[in-house]
């Protein structure tokens, strides 16, 4: 049997998340079922970590075994053909046995979207978190740097996860504006259930003037009530997962 | 009776184009249907010119006279309400009474998304064109150049136009890549009809290889048979309207 690794872009916006669901299949079920569409084999799709429901992915990566000799640089438009289009495999790679999406991540890449204007946009409303206020864009950079570094983020972490060691590297956290679009992207050895979110409504709140501290005093602090919102999960994607 | 000029975006994908059809409000009629609807008033909207079917807008301009006295400020809040998501007003100003979106325009700016890549974006793909073949983005940026000033564009025109004055100034042509993304910027004062997606068609042929000649022997040609082909409508945004 293969142990195959695919890569996939998908827009979440119309799923339950990566996950299964009691009554919804999730990107995951829905890959599922066309791999066996295309094989008549009942795999088992692991993925790199889980999305929730309206988060997207340029890069989400998962793996499954095939007993299937189909050749691996089929496999996407064999798929493709299968999915509905807001799901797309763009790679497909034979990897060793022991290969494991979710265990032998090394890093990721996030990336998120803030359409920063007064009225909505038709265009990325669905892939963008609309903020109308004004964004002092230099002090959210600036501040955003606090992030860099190993730090014990337990204060951008929703409740409910039972995760214990809350301390995470954050390699790279880099924002650009396009006229009314600021791109985050952040790139660290893993993150907390809602980590991302977390970060990118606290440097809002910090654009916008409702949050005064450094993000480095909250960070500090390790608690999420000192920290900002959580911005809502239509304009992240998961854009890289490293091995 | 005050001229009132508003600026406008819309996701065409669901539209008929700017233009009312016997079966159709088009993005012109829906705009129309919300002034009524927050004035009692049936205003014409003139837009700055059509767009097709699927074509989108970042800022398409139009004006329309109105008796009631609505302050200009609270109007895009005002239709915004009552338009359907992929419609934004995102200004409105008041103009001299003899301003006509169409006949005062100066200049225009059209924006064009390639997806450059093995296999289609969920992400992108009512927003941009997918070419799956490798472009030689160089080749392309290089030929765009001969566009730049006054030629006669006759060739880059769909039959049907009954425009007889075919020559055209472009001030400025540019293209990015950013990851697979390529972003076509051309700025005119004034364009034939499918003239950008025909450019864009051309430029697509060039990077590809099916056409070897350079633009500016094909601008000179002044025959649409030595263009490209007409790139799809949805990847074409209407940028700017300039006065």
């Amino acid at each position: 049997m293969r142990n195959l690794k695919i890569t996939i872009q998908y827009n979440g916006s119309n799923y339950c998340g990566w996950q299964k669901q009691p009554d919804s299949l999730g990107i995951q079920g829905t890959i599922e079922r066309a791999i066996y569409d295309i094989t008549r084999e009942e795999v088992k799709l692991t993925g790199s970590g889980r999305t929730d429901a309206g988060v997207h992915a340029l890069g989400q990566v998962a793996n499954f075994k095939l007993e299937s000799a189909i050749p691996v640089d089929k496999i996407p438009n064999a798929l493709n053909s299968k999915l509905p289009k807001d799901i797309s495999v763009i790679d497909c790679i034979e990897v060793n046995d022991k290969f494991h999406s979710r265990y032998n991540a090394k890093g990721k890449t996030y990336r998120y979207l803030i359409h920063n204007s007064m009225y909505r946009s038709p265009i990325y409303k669905d892939i963008s978190y609309h903020v109308k206020y004004e964004l002092d864009f230099d002090k959210m950079v600036k501040e955003s740097k606090h992030l860099i570094g190993t730090h014990d983020f337990k204060g951008f972490m929703s409740s409910g996860s039972s995760v214990k060691d809350t301390v995470r590297e954050i390699y790279d956290i880099r924002l650009n504006k396009q006229e009314d679009l600021i791109v985050l992207e952040v790139e660290g050895n893993g993150f907390l259930y809602n980590m991302v979110r977390i970060i990118v409504g606290t440097l809002v709140d910090i654009g916008r003037g409702r949050i005064n501290k450094s993000l480095k005093e909250i960070v500090e602090s390790k608690s999420r009530s000192e920290c900002g919102h959580t911005a809502p999960a239509h304009g992240l994607f998961l854009k890289k997962v490293d091995y």
